[in-house]
This record gives structure tokens, sequence and C-alpha cells, in this order.
């Protein structure tokens, strides 16, 4: 069983006027940061700074596509076409990286945003033309995707690398998908148990699904919020559930082989 | 006096449901093309798909960063900070660069755009905020700006490879600048006179200013259009004045050391 | 049986340096416009100059509210909630309104553009949103919609005057609906069949399925295209098989009480 | 000398998934709102939502019509032509209107926003066209201005009521134009001073300039800030000063006849 997991958080959220996030706070407190492109959230100015934030650091960077929909956040399903996607997603890796040129440092992994995210999840098709885009532009690249979804098998299918995430707030069902969130039971209110449930994804590979049941899962990386002080004093509590456990917080790099 | 000049149109110009240019007819007659990159115009679709038509027609490829103002095409002037200008072109150079690893191709220079260009070419500070972020990117990139411009010092000061731009169809006042848009005499109409205006500009180094003045100007690349029938039999008949001046038409990179 | 029916065309699709459309040629062939509200297409510029000569042609005009998706020109299937799909229709009718006032004309009707008009003809909810935005801002306006569909239901649950739209070159279903574009038999493409259904839509509400079988269908507009010259000839074709038929086009207003 | 004076306050500036401003809170304290149109900042949720506080709160609203920029929140310099000018300004005028016109409340008064509004102060030509766009829109609109700039200038030129603004916390050239915000001593600091110099500019239409010399001021409304609580309880502050040298808050169209 694993004894070593990454934490990741969205970061560079802010855009223009805009303040959103804590996260020169968050910074610390995580080993892989998800970077907006610009597409739901962020502006260049906004990315010029988180990654120098992130430098700093010295913690994974990874883009974090979407959608092209500011004014929804990357929330609202959109339905693009193969060539749309994989454009849309290639296009904000290499915005990203731009920045990460230009501060000498080296991409990670990508992680889609939202409901590119989620629709991919459950899209082999989408997920191959997220993936199709990663591969061409650096096949060393971590896909990070939902546990067990067809984001992760896409990735594998291409010879990708594919990190598998976890949430230590929401329910699964016996599939291995999230609970929807207008679902009963969607969210882990117990802090407690959310902890104590990511130490069991983490070490034993298994969680308990919404009926009762015991699954398998496979947890490389955690997902944590940075948007709040509440949200911080969480990652805290996660990192020293994990500690006590014996569970490493690593960079994905030395998780993923 | 110089025996090769390049020639560079702007290419890549569609957006969405709309067409704009003639790329294909344009790539064979030009040696370099700068390409758009979602600011004033462009989606990723466009961007992928003109990418794929450069490679193949083996020509240099620039990008062509500009103001975020696809409503104005670029054209309207803009007052950002330092900051804002140095990050909207590290953006925009990283997006582009992302198909070219796609593609496989290597960005040979870039090339403000519109309201970009033209106050750059005046703004030494401008000037300096766009070279910063091409130097951070790729220091061996080449810096495409107005002949004798600010850009072409703010270039120079940084240690950058600058190619200097002139125009067939523009007039020139006694310092070297372009004349405005707006005043008398600005366009050369007639196109016998354009070619020899160009030819002239490459091969002695000289033209004649509006005030009727001989005056030095140096010519790296000469920039032409490709938006219509016309302009692109206007490229062919400058591509035969500057053949029959036993000037050959030269990607940048081997024109600028 | 009715002696009457709108041409309505959707027009203003210009946006900032692209140019879209024949607009001035289609005016004269049509009775009512509707004319984009910058959300997939139009700028402010383009609208007031698409207002004027609307205003000149002395047609009937309608707004043409969209999903926000300029790049993917209101094609693409978003997920709006219902507040989201309502203010988004109520800004759109009151930015066309500005220049209708500015030009001292009324707004005649309402026709949800692409990807809006496509989902909210099956989703009640989706047109619900959209009909109480109409109503809430003018519940004099027509709303147009596909003929039998949601949009029409939902319109007249609220009270509003409905009109029904048909196709001239488009297939339906047994059930009313038109035929998927994937579909085979989705098109009608010889012309003088497309011009004969649409005389006997409107004058006996009859078109045969695409199973061969009669279905009946309320026409008070036909769908006409400006796009290109081969768009226009058809319209004349229309327009003259409607004449032949005794059908006078009239503005929608003189159609729907 | 005048015994009451309007307070007005930019509100509805959130953006989606941003949070900006204490609307709530503010309300109660002002008497006109400036309404942001989707340009600098708002989206149509936000805006229905706002017409609709603003609506509970028996305010007078107003458009704040802005450069299209909400990267740079609409203070960025921009260069539009009359006809763009003029056409954004309609086009923010009309989508405005379309949520008070569901929510049943009439617009009292247009305030340009950020650079269009300080760019505006110094030039005719920009004042007149966004009052053109006024006048065709509405003519019995209230236009509010710097106090004795170019678009009081130009709103009276076209026989629109024109409301004369002034800043308590900002400094004043002796000919009445705002001090530059990088030039010292353009802030007011002191709130007692502010709060005294607003009392002295309504009640007497005098303000001490930055060299010392007492100038004549027009203050028809005082721009107060809602974006924290800070500027709340300066809000209440300037409410007490004027109460105290017997001054009524009022909405502009009780003041501008």
């Amino acid at each position: 069983m694993s004894n070593k997991v990454d934490l990741n958080c969205d970061l560079g959220e802010s855009f223009g006027r805009y303040q959103l996030g804590m996260d020169a706070q968050a910074m610390p407190l995580i080993s892989s940061a998800n970077v907006a492109c610009g597409f739901h959230a962020a502006d260049p100015v906004v990315m010029l700074q988180t990654v120098g934030l992130i430098e700093a650091a010295g913690i994974g960077i990874g883009a974090h596509p979407s959608f092209p929909d500011l004014q929804g956040f990357g929330r609202r399903n959109m339905s693009l076409s193969f060539e749309e996607a994989k454009a849309t997603v290639l296009y904000q890796l290499g915005a990203l990286d731009g920045f990460c040129r230009a501060k000498g440092i080296k991409m990670q992994h990508v992680k889609p945003h939202g409901a590119l995210y989620n629709m991919a999840a459950k899209d082999y098709e989408l997920s191959r033309a997220i993936c199709e885009a990663i591969q061409e532009f650096d096949p060393s690249l971590i896909v990070m995707g939902l546990s067990g979804s067809e984001t992760i098998r896409a990735a594998k299918d291409l010879g990708l690398k594919a990190a598998q995430e976890v949430f230590a707030d929401r329910s699964y069902e016996p599939d291995g998908s999230l609970v929807a969130r207008s679902k009963a039971g969607a969210f882990i209110h117990d802090e407690e148990e959310a902890v104590a449930r990511v130490v069991r994804m983490v070490s034993e590979r298994k969680v308990k699904a919404v009926n009762g049941e015991d699954i398998a899962i496979q947890a490389d990386s955690i997902c944590v919020h940075g948007d709040g002080e509440k949200a911080l004093v969480f990652i805290e509590k996660i990192r020293e559930g994990l500690q006590g456990a014996g569970i490493k917080i690593s960079p994905l790099a030395e998780i993923i082989g």
C-alpha cells in the first residue's frame, strides 16, 4: 500500500480587479498547484505573478485548462468538437508554459478544470482530445483526472503518465464516480470523517461508497481548496491525518513514475 | 549592399465562423508568416490549422501578439502598464508556441500587431516590455519592428536579434517614421513606384521621404498583405521586382545573423 | 387555410473587422429581420448600422439572442441555469432595443439563435426562461420558435404571441421536430421540391415527414438565409412560389394577431 | 447656495464567480447608484440582481457605461472612434434598461465609468459621442460628469440635463480639473478635512485648490465608494457632515430640474 500522496490545489484564479483565493497561504501546504490559464479565470498578469510565487515555493506546477467561459468560471457544460477541445487545451498549455519558461521552471502536470474535468471523466472522446493535446505538446507531462475515470483510461491508452485524483469532501457511487452535487449525501461534512476517508484511500486503496459498500480506489493526489480560512485549516487537518498515518506528502512527479 | 530580403505577411486572422485572408494562396509567395494569437484575431482551432499550413509550406513562423481587443482587431490604442504589456506578450508567445511544438516546428520571430506595433515604434518603454517578454521566453527569437524604431533599439539593448521592417505602400517622414495614415501622401498608390522603392530600400538602403529628400533605411523584411486577390497580385509584382534586381527572397533566419 | 406568411432572415452578423452576410441585398426580399445582439455575432457599431438599414427598409425587426459564445457563433450547446438564461436574454433584448429607440422604431419579435433555439425547442424550462424575459421586457413582443416546439408552448402558457417557424430546406420527423443534421435526409436539396413544400406548409398546413407520412404543421414564418448569392436566389424562388400560390409575404405583426 | 446634494456610488460590479463591493450595505446610505453594464464589470445575472436590489431600495438608478475592457476594469485608456464610442454607450444603456423595464423602474442618469469618464472629461468630441447616445436613447436622462468638464459642456450643448460631480477625497487643480493620481497631494487623506471640503463645495460652491487658492465649483452629486467597511464608514461621516450643515441628501432627479 502507498505511503505517499500529492496534495493539489487550484491557484491563480484572480482576474483583473477581482481577487480570489488565498494563494500565498495555500502554497506552503500543498505539493502541486493547478494554474488557471485565462479561459475560466486568470489574466496574463495574474499568471505571471502566480508562476513567480510557485517558482519561489518550489512546488509542482500544472496547467488547469478550461472551456472558454469566464462568466461561468468554466463550470457550465459546453459541447465542443474533438478539434475544438484539443486546440483549446493546446492553446492553454502553451500560454501557461510561456510563463514557466520565463521563470525557468518545468510544467509537471495538466488537470482539466470544472465542467471540462467532469464531462471528460465520463466521455472517452473528450478525454482523448485533451490527452492528444498533452501528448503533442509534451509527452512527459502527467495527466491528472478523476480516479478511475475515462480521462485516466485515455491517458494510459496514449502512453501518458496518469495521476488518479480523489476528493476528501465528496461521496462516491459504487462504480467509483462522484455522487452528483445535487444528490443527498454528496458531501462529507464531518471533517474528521473526511480526513479518515482520505487516509484510508491512500493507505488501503479503499473507500466506503454512498451505499455503504467498500470499493477500490487509487489515490495519487488529493484535491484541496485554498479559497478561504476554513479551507486552509482543513488542509492542515488532512496533512496531520496523513502524516499521523505515516504517509508522506510528495510532489506528483515523485509518485507517478 | 544587401542582396536578400524577407517577405512577411499576417496570416491566421480568421475567427470562429468568420473567414479572413487568403492564407493558402499567400503562403507560397512569402518567406515569413506572422500568426495571430487570439487577442486581435484567431481562435485555438484557427491557430492549430494555420500552424499546420505553415509547417507544410516550410516558411518561417512568427508570433503576432496584440492588445486584447478582438472587437477592434487590435487596431485601437490602449494604455497598458509595463507589466500588463509584458505579460500580455508572454501569454501570446506561449500560446502560439504550443501549436508549434505540437507540429514540431520552431518559432522564428515576433512581430507586434496593429496598435501595439505602432505605439511601440515610438515608445521605448512599451518596446522594452515586449522585448523583455521575448527575451525571457526565448532569447533566440528575432524581434521584427519598424525600421529605425524604438522597438529595434529596445531589442538591440537587450541583445536580441532585430529585423527591420519596411512598407512598400507607405510614405516615410524625413526622420524615418511612417507618414500618418490620416495625412495626405501617406500611401504610395502607384504599384510600379512602390516596387521600385522597395528594391531601392533593400539594395541601396535608401528611400525618398515625403519631403523629397533621400533618407537611410534598413530593410530586412518587407511587409506584404494576403487579404485579397489584388494584394496577392501585388506580392507577385514585388517578387518579380526583387528578383529582377538580383535580390533573393529568404527566410528571416537567413538574413538576421 | 392561410394566405399570408412572413419571411425571416438573420442579419447583422458581422463583427469588428469581420464581414458576414449580404444584408443590404437580403433586406428587400424579406419581411422580418433577426438581429444579432453581440453574444454570438455583432458589436455595437454593427448593431447601430444594421438597425439603421432595417429602419430604412421598413421591415419588421426582431432580437436574435444567443448563448454567450462568439467563438462558437452561438452554435455550441451550453448549460445555463434558469436565471442565467433569463438574464442573458433580457440583457440582449435591452441592448438591441437601445438602437431601436435611437432610430425610432419598435421591436416586433424575438427569435432565439442557434444552440439556444435548438435546445429551447425541446426544453420547456429553457423556453420558459426565455419567454419570461420577453414577457417582463415587453409582453407585446412576438416569440418566434420552431413550429410545434416547447418554445411555442411556453410562449402561449405565458400569454405571449407566438409565431411558428418552418424551414424550407429541412426534413421533419413524424412528431414535427427537425431531422437532425447528422442524419441522412436531413436536408431538402432540390430547390423546386423545397419551394413546393413551403407553399404547402403555408396553404395546407401540412408537410410530408421523412417517413413519407403527412403531418400537420403551422407556418407563420419561413426561415431564409442571406449569407451568399445562392441563398439570395433561393429567397427569390420561394417568393415566386408563394406569390404564384396567392400567398402574400407580410410582416409578422400582420400575421400574428 | 444649495441645500441639497446627491450621493452616488458605483454598484453591481461583481462578475460571475467574482464578488466585489458591499452593495446591500451601501444602498441605504446613498441616493443614486451607477450600475455596471457588462463592459468593465457585471454580467446579466449580476445586473438582474442589482437592479432588483435598487428597485427595493428605492434609490435613483443610473447606467455606468465603460470601454469594453473587463480585464482592465475599464480603467485603461482606449482610443475609440466617435461612432464606436456612441454605439458602445447606446448598447450599454439599452442593456441596463432591459432590467429596469423588467423591474418596472425608470433610469435616472448616466455616468461614464473609469477611463471613459476621465478621457471624456477633457475631450469634447468623446463627451459629445456619449451625450448623443444618451439623447437618442432618452433625452430625459441626466448626464453625470466631472464638475466643470467637457462632458458637462457637451451635455448642455445638446440640451440634456447635467449633474456636476465632485470628489471628497481628491484635490483640484486651479482650473477645476482633478490633480492627477500620480502627483503629490492628489488625495485628501484626512477624513474630517474631506468632509469639510465637501460641505463647503455644496453650500458655498467653493473649494481650495491644490495651490491654496479658492476656486468655484458646482456640486450636484458627491462620488462615494462602497467597496469596503472603511468606505462605508466614510459615507456615514459625509452624511453626518452634510446633515449637520443642513444639507439634505436627495436623489439626483430632485436636484437637477
